[in-house]
């Protein structure tokens, strides 16, 4: 044990009033420790930065785990392929996981990390709660996050894109296009990165003088019938939209169809914005407008970070956003007459 | 070591005519063996179906290798999430790696499993060359391919589809519409997936009595670009087919954009079908006629496969093909009178 590390938990175990071994068994992640003494213990381990110095456990396994909240999107095959080029150069294996399958409920993803050893893990839009953090502290195992669902601590250094300004230009060109009555679906109500968007489109409506209507805003999942169901909601209205900004390219081709069974046209009668920018957005009939965001890009900068803190480095940035791009096709067009 | 595994490796030094501690180096990947006793030893633990009895490495990883030939197609994590499901149904890791990025040429992709102990590979459309397969069996690590490039020898266990019948069916549906001028664009000529499309493909016509032209059948890559590139060829001859059998649905949609520029409608003027039946097929306008090859549940059975392996199990069957079925969508119609 390198000296810096035995000092650190031997000092923990003085704070915390128990002996050294009880600390290495709570680093271990060994199951014989009291509950409360495991907490006592997890929160002064925190306090000391334990998962953050020099203090990596000896032996390397030259593998990263990735995990995803489901395997059921496009985007994750983009996110994948960053992490994995970082990973190829890095001499770096990548395990890929996922925290829910289809419909069944998220289970614990810590959970998934116990079949093999690892080095550091990525998560992807998925929640973070104490007891996990206080998992992964335990173990030593550094953690990178992108696009979490609730705010992770402030030592915990997550990757982004900067959804706020994203929603803000997707709706100025919408609003500059002639548009007024513009409807928004985001992501899940409780995503971090649903709310800037929303909170982007509601910034550029204030900026413009376009009054916000709360009915125009809707929240489903990022997937074709998140879009699909909320958009036939929109479309169903007595005033409805004249445009709708998504919150994911799925979702767009989710309005896609509910516009196409309401005898609309895109953009004739509706202008559609997604966002993500998936290859796909270029096949689609018309050409999707849409707020690119640098999947591959975010996946490679969260990895660089995780290597970076495996290494037992300190980063310049706890919290990273990579810039969005509005990219125009040919699915927003000025409102009919 | 256990007894069965010392037995046979002394018997095959006794073969050899070398040490058993040579062997031993074989085995464990050392490189301090001369080429040439290598190849012998080699070749000798094949013999003795080395890489799969009962003689495996003692310690599980608790982690398996999936290999791609390339991360830049949605059908990728298809296959990932079948593979991941058996994983996180049976406590294993899934390393997720990609042996070509972007146009690079491929690297030995057994060079991007030396960065972390694995129990197995899943290996998905890349080439295997008898060195890798070699280096595989050194080390004592159980192989399942999905897709092949080339046809594997015979030990080796691989998953497909029935590319033959959906070659096959998609044909026979567009004669059935009237079609007698039918393009095909295969994935890469030297796929063995691509060729039994193509086999499929020309048994429909001869079993319809429709002649068989080569300037109608076109090699190129899988992607967006490869249709769009080969379909607008096949549109610009003299005499152009009234309908394209695309190799992918990513394909196809480059078929739909290639048609789109030359002023041709789907399905008015031209009849498209693809292969695979992802998602976005049910997006794109027309929603894509196509050829659904169970991507999913072929990752979920090599996981299986190369689970029983691991266990030191035999398998029924060394190759299994999954059956495809023709989804019928919109992009298909009777020829222009």
């Amino acid at each position: 044990m390198p000296e810096e590390r035995r000092t650190t938990l031997a000092a923990i175990a003085a704070e915390a009033g128990v002996s050294l071994p009880t600390v290495s068994k709570v680093v271990n992640g060994r199951r014989d420790v009291a509950p409360a003494t495991r907490a006592r213990v997890e929160q002064l381990l925190h306090q000391h930065n334990y998962s953050r110095g020099g203090m990596r456990r000896h032996r390397r396994s030259g593998l990263v785990d990735l995990v995803f909240n489901g395997l059921d999107s496009p985007w994750a095959v983009e996110i994948l392929r960053g992490v994995e080029e970082w990973g190829s150069a890095n001499s770096t294996g990548v395990a890929v996981s996922a925290v829910r399958h289809g419909d069944a409920r998220p289970t614990s993803w810590t959970g998934t990390l116990a079949s093999h050893d690892t080095d550091g893990v990525i998560l992807v839009t998925s929640e973070l709660t104490n007891s996990q953090l206080g998992q992964l502290r335990s173990a030593g195992i550094p953690l990178v996050v992108i696009d979490p669902v609730n705010p992770p601590p402030p030592e915990i250094p997550s990757v982004g894109a900067t959804n706020w300004a994203g929603g803000l230009s997707a709706t100025e060109h919408l609003i500059g296009l002639g548009h007024r009555r513009i409807g928004t679906i985001a992501g899940p109500g409780d995503y971090l990165c649903s709310r800037a968007r929303v909170d982007g489109y509601r910034s550029a409506l204030e900026r413009d003088d376009v009054s916000f209507d709360p009915a125009l805003v809707r929240h489903g999942d990022f997937h074709h019938e998140g879009g699909f169901a909320r958009g036939g909601e929109l479309l169903d209205l007595a005033d409805r939209p004249t445009a709708i900004f998504a919150g994911s390219d799925q979702q767009a081709f989710g309005v896609y169809e509910a516009a196409r069974q309401r005898g609309l046209r895109v953009p004739e009668d509706l202008s559609v914005v997604g966002f993500d920018d998936l290859p796909v957005t270029r096949w689609a009939s018309p050409p999707l407008t849409t707020v690119r965001q640098p999947l591959s890009e975010m996946g490679r900068t969260a990895a660089q970070m995780l290597g970076d803190l495996v290494d037992g480095g300190t980063l310049r940035a706890s919290r990273i956003e990579l810039s969005t791009e509005l990219i125009v096709r040919e699915s927003t067009a000025p409102p009919a007459g």
